[in-house]
């Protein structure tokens, strides 16, 4: 079988660096141990291992696909792996007791999801969107609204979706003209074209329950007259049978990546007659997305993660196999070749995509956790643990989409021309992982978000907490030798933080937010690495401790030290890019603020 | 119709900065003028724009493949391009007059190809492959091979390929083993297998004409035994008849891009009935194959940056017309949406793609201002343009496919969700890109080129000829104003390749060849930056000339604005991260010459 992620490296973030134990503290998790944890992982690698994986290639060559008439042609295999991840709790297990969940901390529900996302990533958005959808129901639904859906979205009997984007307004969710209509039945009627949803129709699920953002008539322009909406495909009545509610699949995209997973285009209301029913309060619609949206964006950064992981495993694999070339310095011709592995720029590729999936990796971790202690703690401490969860969200799904796109290349670059070949799977995890930039919100977007919101938010104090939460991590690091001069480097990488924001304060203070934000992709790239950085000293300090203490009941003592030699490797390969970016941000003049457009001829 | 490239930055390339009339003071390019090249190039536009371009979508959908018995299935439009190609004199109008060709400078006639390679890089590559491998016979074959096979390749009737790779080498040419056994006949014996032999079968022409390695029995080990051979499918008899030369081809391989160019696995010899004929002296083969593959590396490299060319043709049209999103501070969402190009990021997107773009096609006609140089000089003049071509040869080609590929993942980001769809074809070029780093010696390989024979080449002169080259246009840069800061500060980075090169070379003094190579493409990356670097100063001291001289006859004076404009940008944005790369080559430990594998777990 082949390895699609480390099991090792996961039982090391979640027990090792970020202590998921801690929580079993609380009485959320209180039913929860260690080993009982790691069982549920175990059972989601056997599914990934054994319903996922096989069929990783055949739904990328037999692509989901519109059928002309509404329906959206899937893999036979994604009814099973939908009721099977669902039984096993990894569509609800998130959810209380009350609502038929299992009250998994998110740190082990991720872990589950990495599995699946490493082993078929396209499958897993299937679960993940279902989760997500019912998430918000339970949240801000009424309780006939939680009984009535939440049930069969957990069961994987329905699909939840999530439909935001129209066509003509794409990432401008304040341009969104889907309309509703009140009527004197409790429900709204509604009308509109919803593009690019993903899941909205298959062959796999019953229903089709999609959480959809709309215009009440008469609300007020942008953002803060949208409301959110449950809109099913078929509208259960009152006797428990369904009726179609006029909710039209109208068309699917085909992609370059994650062929099996269908993006769909719906058409709500052609016949004026589909319904809607609104959740909570009227206009508040897109704050409440925003909740489902910002645990969407950490799953697409681990999704991302998860991929290239699964990337740098196979190629690992095969440097570890193929024998070519010779050391070199060796002339003679007739000693045999050597396995890949031993080039040194065979390694260079393997420790570049190790640095960034396991950082990357780790930095989801982190989040899952913050996300986890939100639950279960209160007051000043609630309120900091979501400052950090909120700058740090657009930063794990930007790093690891951008860099482990570049890590998956060199996955392919690991196999030479084979790797471009249809016969490995590591230009699939290629093509797969070019979305993941893209959907929940762009680079481009999360830049803005970082920069021109979580950065300035609460007077800077989401910054200041997370200088103040890597300041402890090198605190802790200087005690090693082994860390010391990595600690000391990223405390000079974290000044330059400070030093580009104080920059580029000047100009939003004079009004100038144009100039602010131009170069926030810029800022952000930045921050991705030193954010990297940060968990990368975080890893080697929980190595470096179980080497003091001789502690290798879970890892072995060469795991330990890869961590360390991974940890230097990307210090000095990778961190030194902080600076690049800190020099353009630094500059004086502003080239990306123009309005010639003579200048592209 | 869509536009693939810009001919006004051809137009600047070819007469303005590389000033292609320079060569026509010379014998064997007398016979041409700029008015008749430029209308050679607009011909190869419109046979690109109205041949090529069109089945760009098609030829992905509908892939070569093979058809289990010996062909490969392949699109029908293929050999209308091949034949009309031909009669342009695009496969065989380098060579002499006397062997039928159009003695045209390679600057002109890589150009034409550009316009191939932007409009349907797959199809190109047929007709590429023709002409490197003619060219291969006229330097190196007899008379009666010349005779042969050179007019029935330069029509485009027979396709030639190379031959070079086998399953079990790969990039290690050393380890090959098709075998040529000698007969009374004139003639090899050949046995063997070979893989991703590009157009090795297709529908498009009658006979294929492999050049192919293969060791004569008894031959040394290693690289000093390989011999080339011409080794057609089928055998021309004395009266001019054809028989089938036992050469079969055996599969193909399907692959992420390029999926209209046919990748082919040949088996010659299974019923012992496959000749060859020696080309040259035997032995001597690979010397004679690098001739061809060096111009194969320059011309991947060229390719690569047609092909991110398109891509950011097509991401600049998508956002001129795009409206989506309000300027950053503007509240209001009742105003109407603004044209995408009017956001920061986009622009950065834009000029990030303009910057390595440009930058990498005036790298490729620097390489061929210097082939055409070395065919029509002498003594050591021709010697210091040879060494200057061989040490930029490995940097155009990895260049250019390496950010070549970052290039067109921007274009997909600029056109955000549709970028992934098959609507558009940046995606098609993200994938098709992705070949280039790998074909004709992979970036790993061309980087132990650069830094293992290049740089060392003839002590260090090739590199000593770059500099004194850089510093010349740095010199010339100085006398205007606009350029001076920039032309400073190239100074400065041209310096970290002579430092970066000491401090490496006391490993290489001291026999550590390992060390010495050990972060190669760490230094190619650095390379490539400081190169393209003086690339742009090039091309902003042409423009900063036209404005002087207030002459627009060619192009507008936005045009000539917009080139220095990029070249800041290429310096605020790119340049900076040739520091990163020098920070890392400078560092004291190695830490990709791992001995133990347990590193990586």
């Amino acid at each position: 079988m082949a390895r699609f992620t480390s099991m090792e490296q996961l039982r090391f973030l979640l027990f090792d660096v970020h202590r998921v134990e801690d929580l079993f503290g609380y009485e959320r998790f209180a039913h929860l141990d260690a080993e009982q944890a790691w069982m549920m992982i175990e059972a989601a690698r056997m599914l990934a291992e054994q319903e996922m994986f096989p069929y990783f290639k055949a739904m990328d060559e037999t692509p989901a696909r519109y059928d002309g008439k509404g329906g959206v042609k899937t893999h036979p295999q994604l009814q099973t792996i939908i009721r099977k991840a669902a039984d096993q709790g990894w569509i609800g297990g998130y959810a209380s007791f009350e609502h038929g969940g299992m009250q998994l901390p998110e740190m082990i529900f991720s872990t589950g999801h990495h599995l699946f996302q490493a082993a078929n990533n396209g499958v897993e958005g299937y679960t993940g969107l279902s989760s997500g959808s019912a998430g918000l129901i339970l949240n801000f639904g009424s309780a006939e609204q939680i009984e009535t859906y939440v049930p069969k979205i957990f069961s994987g009997e329905w699909q939840g979706t999530m439909a935001l984007t129209e066509p003509q307004a794409g990432s401008s969710l304040s341009d969104i003209v889907s309309s509703a209509l009140p009527t004197n039945y409790g429900y709204y009627q509604i009308k509109g074209q919803k593009i690019f949803i993903s899941g909205g129709q298959h062959e796999a699920c019953d229903n089709f329950i999609h959480l959809t953002l709309a215009r009440i008539e008469g609300a007020p322009a942008g953002t803060k007259g949208i409301s959110l909406f449950i809109i099913p495909k078929f509208r259960p009545k009152q006797d428990g049978s369904l009726e179609y509610n006029d909710v039209y699949c109208a068309g699917d995209f085909q992609k370059m990546g994650q062929r099996g997973y269908a993006t769909t285009h719906l058409s709500f209301g052609d016949n004026d007659d589909c319904r809607g029913y609104l959740v909570g309060e009227p206009h508040k619609g897109l704050s409440y997305m925003f909740q489902m949206m910002n645990g969407a964006r950490i799953s697409v950064g681990q999704s991302a993660a998860a991929v290239a992981m699964a990337a740098y495993q196979a190629s690992l694999q095969y440097a570890m196999e193929r024998p070519q070339g010779r050391p070199s310095g060796e002339k003679d011709p007739a000693k045999p070749p050597t396995l890949i592995i031993n080039h040194a720029d065979v390694q260079r590729m393997l420790l570049t995509q190790k640095a960034i999936v396991e950082g990357a990796l780790s930095l989801g971790m982190e989040c899952n956790r913050l996300h986890d202690l939100t639950h279960v703690t209160s007051g000043e401490e609630k309120e900091n643990h979501h400052l950090l969860l909120e700058i740090l969200t657009p930063i794990v799904k930007t790093y690891s989409s951008e860099q482990g796109s570049r890590s998956a290349a060199l996955a392919i670059q690991t196999l030479g021309g084979y790797g471009f070949t249809t016969d490995f799977p590591v230009q699939q995890h290629y093509r797969d992982l070019k979305i993941m930039s893209l959907y929940e919100g762009t680079t481009g977007i999360q830049s803005l978000d970082l920069l021109g919101r979580k950065v300035t938010m609460n007077n800077g104090k989401a910054l200041q907490l997370l200088g103040a939460k890597i300041m402890e991590t090198i605190s802790g690091a200087l005690a090693y030798p082994s860390l010391q001069s990595c600690a000391g480097e990223l405390g000079i990488e974290l000044k330059r933080i400070a030093s580009v924001v104080q920059h580029l304060f000047q100009f939003a203070q004079k009004g100038e937010i144009d100039r602010y934000l131009s170069d926030a992709t810029v800022f952000m790239e930045m921050a991705g690495y030193i954010v990297i950085g940060w968990q990368w000293l975080k890893q080697a300090e929980t190595a470096a401790r179980k080497l003091v203490e001789k502690d290798f009941k879970a890892n072995s003592e060469s795991f330990y030290q890869s961590k360390i030699h991974t940890m230097e490797f990307f210090f000095r390969y990778e961190l030194p890019h902080a600076a690049a970016c800190e020099k353009t941000l630094l500059q004086d003049g502003n080239l990306t603020g123009i309005r010639n457009m003579d200048m592209f001829t």
